[in-house]
């Protein structure tokens, strides 16, 4: 009937707004029961189980077999690490999947069968999960003893594919893909070049005196190719030149040329080209969600224009007020957004609404919300508003600033003077006593500062509620350490008490304060501006991290399967019982890959030498034998080495050449857009905007026109528009 | 008379041309004898005077005391170096301190009294020619054993203060310093409250065993500090968490978390404040070039327009065009300019010219010649018309960079054959006849070349002379080759005989012909582009890689100044004579410091790593003995270790974290810019441009206005115009 008609349009215009409010596509079934299926979808519970979900499947190689979560590194004093019986992540793993199997139905039934086969990454998705599912039964038939598992390395394609940000940018690196190939081909042909002409150059020749450079670099093709790699890398710099250049100073030229060539010209050709394709990236992307709301909005309108109740006799279709406001009511959205569309929905005395009225009042959703700070106190005592206006005055937190300064340079002072003494010698007095002090200062200023400002307006600046948690922490800490090791006297060193020493008390009060010296950075403009910018970019970038998080979780299971067991010691009888526990703890583990991987990834120029020196450092940590560690060295580098140098350029290429690269591109987009607008945001610094990324490019977007958003809705798989 | 006063604007007008070739200022005297002053002064002969004083001056370094251009850097074989007997130097010196004086009179002459008070480049000259001459007095009188040599370091100011692009490129740095410093005191700001936190982190404890990150990397503040810049600059950065993570794994956070915050976005930023304060100026400095010549031709005009040839009756002043002709005549400019603005003079029917029309005349300056190859020669034969046909094609080109490229390979074949061979056991059999037969190949293409095309067509193409020069030279080696040693057989391994051995004869062959394949670039669409933008950026960046000489040549300086006999070894007895020789040595040498200081730029993310390596290998190339290297090293970072620390670290700040991105700021203003026209050149692909910066802006170039034009005119400090 019209009654049910006239819900099922309610419903579809609900959906459609919640879809513009979000930037959500609107290309999905619309009938009664999908919608219901689609809002549950979305709904905050379902997409909470989903995230919970991914964590759950990604974090489990942290406990599953071959990884170890222990507090440290070395192997002499670590417990072993608790292996979780067979079954237990298998069937955590198995809820995991239901979930995702429940996910991917879902969303295939919601977006069509005629959608379903145009969409690539569903199709991905259902068949990373068939993969897995039977990888899974492969693995309990198994009683968890195979080797290969495929499936720990599909899994961080879940994570990928729950991001539509992700997949975008995804896309857009794609895209620029083959620019990078041709510069990478163009340092593949620098490389090779340069290696024929150093293996000419530096030949073997008769004198054995004569040809060092020729042992110890270029002793065959792969040798020379890896040692100028390096030397692109500039991680074995000088050495690489040393042999030849004390023979003939002539020779620097060649590596002077190769490095200028290679490292100074095409890899930063190669941020170039990224800059240059990632440009226009943010304002595309920013761009199509623009679209993707005005979509959304004037989708609601049509389907609440065909309402019953609505005179057929208007040219132009229009909606009902009474029907927007029903609309408003059941929607999803901002309580300050709803208020305000109420209140000019009201203002506006008319009862019908055009599309351009309708969009219009739907533009509350773009602005940036203007944080009002609640008022201060008004005091009648005249002693009292002359307190507030003293204690109000930002010359008051300029004083707090300086104490602040005044406390850490204290701090420093004695670290200096303590710095050679030895721990039992050290007198906590002189630092206990000034903590003390300071801290009081701190309450003395939260408590006026409160009272100026009233704990409400007070409490509604970030950098005050900083300030104050962190006060009251110390406070806490001081209370503590008073009641248990009692007031500081000269020659205060008691016994250690209660959970930490007083030494540790007062490490980690100094820290506290030395982080509560934090609060100066909105005072300086410049800091001021770096921050906020550094805070966007970080807001930019999660899609990015995301993508890295993929990367780094794929390269660290790969790392595992490649060098499981590859580091087996020879004997050695003097330290035989630590190479028993080494062959025990040979296997990688999924917690140290990881770290060790982002310590590849921060020492980004040092491709060979950390290659060597990981191993180094990896032994070195697990064993502190440094004898050891050399024989250990000398083999693994001579067993894993075919594979761990692929797998490491590889590493390299991907994460720090092209993710650093990426990133300073994004960097520089962010940081030059910014700039241009420093100038016209300076006059309204008072204000607190909320900013977001569109909110930086509002000006510069182009608002799309009644035709394209007509199409575009007339190209809706599932909605019939009347007209 | 009138007959002089017209000598004189006709002479003003040449100049005023010249100036506007040139790109020079007309801010000069404009009389008569100033005027001869000002052409002799900017002719060939006395700027390549200037230059090469400026280049001998420069060089000196290179054979005065300290110093030694030997061609090995090994003390145990090479020859002491030649000392000049004193007052050589120091009277080539003054040779070049009285080119100066000339230089800056003239100079200070030419632009008048009022303008020199103005100029600070000119008085500052001035101060540098007096400090250098009384140094220059004080060493002789000290019979040059004098220690401390000021006027060394002035030296690259006579550099700096003769290029006007430097200077500018100089002052649009200065103006980036505010901001660079910016976040310099960020970096600062960062580095210490990280420095006190890893203090407090990793303080002493009582059990020796558990602070092995304090006793090795956070001993003090001062340790503690270079610590985290050295991780800034990640040379460190596994080893520096190593114990406290072996410890406990959570400690990486703090470095991850140090080294994300620092290297990423900080120094990033820098990238990105150096790239925005970059991105106008080359178009501002081509822009103000083309104001100076669109300048000094309106002032010619201006001067010849008061000839007294002129109709006085004419409103409008014009100039007739006999004036200008007698003028053209006598300016010296590029030939095909000269009469490509005869040309259409004579074109022009009228007598007189319009301001307009003058400046349209000469607007042929800006225009880029279009190469025009000579054509082929036409043949009558049928059978040479084939023949052309043939080899003219590309195709023919084509299947040159192939055999090139088989060439190649049959090389690199060879070469990991013959990697793990001896010397003795090798064979040159086979290499000689393969490279025999590939040379004869060459020679032939060539020859077929020029006769399709005709030796002037054949030699009017830049990759054909490459080509036909090293065909040649290789051609000239080969016969060279098989007068002395005769033809290759198997087993062809004669005795050493002539200049060079066979074995080395055989490795320059193979070494021209891996150089000759780079004839395959222009070939290659995106190597040819990324090679030309390689090019202009070369062009560009005269002026950087001027400062950076200077920058150079100043370190250089500074640092023999600095450990000037720093490195004194002490008693080793079984080295005794080893350390004798190391003390004669132990002064630090010119060619030694370049090339260390050049090594380490390009290294220029790896401070401290090679602060400390640096000293070992400077060692180690000249000892050789391990041992000695070790003790030296421990003593001399011991001793020279504070001056050091600061001279490295400027060094490293200036030369890697400015320079290279001021570089790569530059890189990508020039790579955005040819990228963005691409697409319309490849259009106009086959015509060849002589480009220039100017014609790269030319669509955004501004056009001076009349009105600025004549007021800069009428400011001009010696030229009165009538009106």
């Amino acid at each position: 009937g019209a009654g049910a008609d006239n819900d099922l349009y309610i419903n579809q215009a609900i959906v459609f707004i919640e879809d513009a409010i979000q930037y959500r596509s609107i290309n999905h079934r619309v009938d009664s029961k999908s919608l219901w299926l689609y809002r549950w979808y979305y709904s905050r519970t379902w997409q909470w189980i989903l995230s919970l979900t991914i964590t759950v499947i990604l974090a489990l190689a942290f406990i599953e077999e071959p990884s170890s979560l222990t507090v440290t590194s070395d192997v002499r004093y670590r417990l072993p690490a608790w292996n979780p019986p067979c079954g237990l992540t298998e069937s955590i793993e198995l809820l995991c999947f239901l979930v995702f199997v429940v996910d991917v139905s879902v969303k295939s039934y919601l977006i069509g069968w005629k959608e379903f086969w145009k969409n690539k990454w569903l199709m991905a998705y259902i068949l990373t999960l068939i993969v897995s599912l039977t990888d899974w039964i492969v693995s309990l038939s198994f009683f968890c003893k195979e080797s290969v598992r495929i499936r720990r390395i599909l899994r961080p394609f879940f994570l990928l594919q729950n991001s539509s940000m992700m997949k975008k940018t995804l896309k857009s690196i794609n895209s620029t893909l083959p620019e990078m190939a041709s510069v990478v081909l163009l340092l593949a042909v620098h490389l090779s070049l340069f290696t024929m002409f150093a293996m000419l150059l530096f030949a073997r020749t008769k004198d054995n005196q004569q040809d060092k450079e020729w042992v110890v670099y270029f002793r065959n093709l792969p040798e020379s190719l890896t040692s100028l790699l390096v030397l692109l890398t500039t991680a074995n710099n000088p050495d690489v030149m040393i042999p030849a250049y004390s023979k003939n100073r002539a020779y620097s030229i060649f590596f002077i040329l190769f490095t200028v060539l290679g490292n100074l010209f095409l890899m930063n050709l190669l941020t170039a080209i990224i800059y240059n394709q990632f440009r226009g990236y943010l304002l595309k992307s920013v761009q199509s969600s623009l679209f993707r709301r005005r979509l959304g909005i004037r989708a609601a309108f049509e389907v609440l224009s065909s309402l019953k109740e609505t005179p057929a006799s208007a040219q132009q279709s229009c909606v009902s007020v009474g029907a927007l406001l029903q609309v408003l009511q059941k929607a999803e959205m901002d309580s300050r957004c709803k208020q305000a569309i109420m209140r000019s929905l009201k203002m506006c005395s008319c009862d019908q609404l055009s599309a351009a009225q309708f969009q219009k009042l739907f533009e509350e959703l773009d602005k940036d919300a203007i944080k009002q700070h609640p008022p201060s106190p008004e005091y009648q005592s005249h002693f009292m508003q002359k307190m507030q206006f003293a204690f109000g005055h930002p010359y008051f937190g300029y004083l707090g600033n300086v104490v602040a300064l005044a406390n850490i340079i204290s701090i420093c002072v004695v670290l200096v003077m303590d710095a050679d003494k030895q721990p039992s010698e050290r007198d906590d007095f002189f630092l206990g006593a000034i903590n003390c002090f300071f801290i009081l200062y701190y309450l003395l200023e939260m408590l006026l500062k409160i009272l100026a400002m009233g704990l409400k307006r007070y409490l509604s600046y970030p950098s005050n509620r900083f300030d104050g948690l962190l006060t009251v922490i110390l406070l806490i800490l001081e209370i503590a350490t008073f009641s248990v090791y009692g007031f500081p006297h000269p020659g205060w060193r008691p016994e250690f008490m209660g959970l930490l020493s007083l030494w540790d008390m007062v490490r980690l009060v100094n820290m506290l304060i030395v982080f509560r010296f934090l609060r100066i950075i909105p005072n300086m403009k410049f800091m001021a501006l770096v921050v906020t910018t550094l805070l966007d970019l970080v807001k930019n970038l999660r899609a990015f991290a995301g993508i890295l998080v993929v990367v780094f979780y794929a390269f660290a299971i790969t790392g595992i399967m490649l060098f499981k067991g590859a580091v087996v010691p020879l004997g050695n009888t003097r330290y035989s019982n630590f190479l028993q526990e080494a062959e025990k703890n040979s296997k990688a583990e999924f917690t140290g890959s990881c770290v060790h991987i982002s310590l590849f990834w921060l020492s980004r120029e040092t491709l060979y030498f950390k290659e060597k020196k990981n191993v180094i450092s990896w032994c070195s940590a697990h064993f502190q034998a440094e004898v050891i560690c050399r024989l250990l060295y000398v083999l693994s580098v001579h067993l894993i080495c075919r594979w761990a140098k692929i797998y490491f350029v590889a590493w390299w290429l991907i994460s720090s050449v092209i993710w650093v690269n990426l990133f300073v591109a994004l960097l520089l987009e962010n940081f030059i857009h910014k700039w241009d607008r420093r100038c016209q945001r300076e006059s309204l610094s008072d204000i607190e905007y909320q900013r977001t990324v569109e909110l930086m490019f509002r000006d510069v977007l182009e608002e799309p026109t009644e035709e394209e958003l007509m199409e575009k809705l007339h190209q809706h798989p599932h909605l019939q528009l009347c007209r």
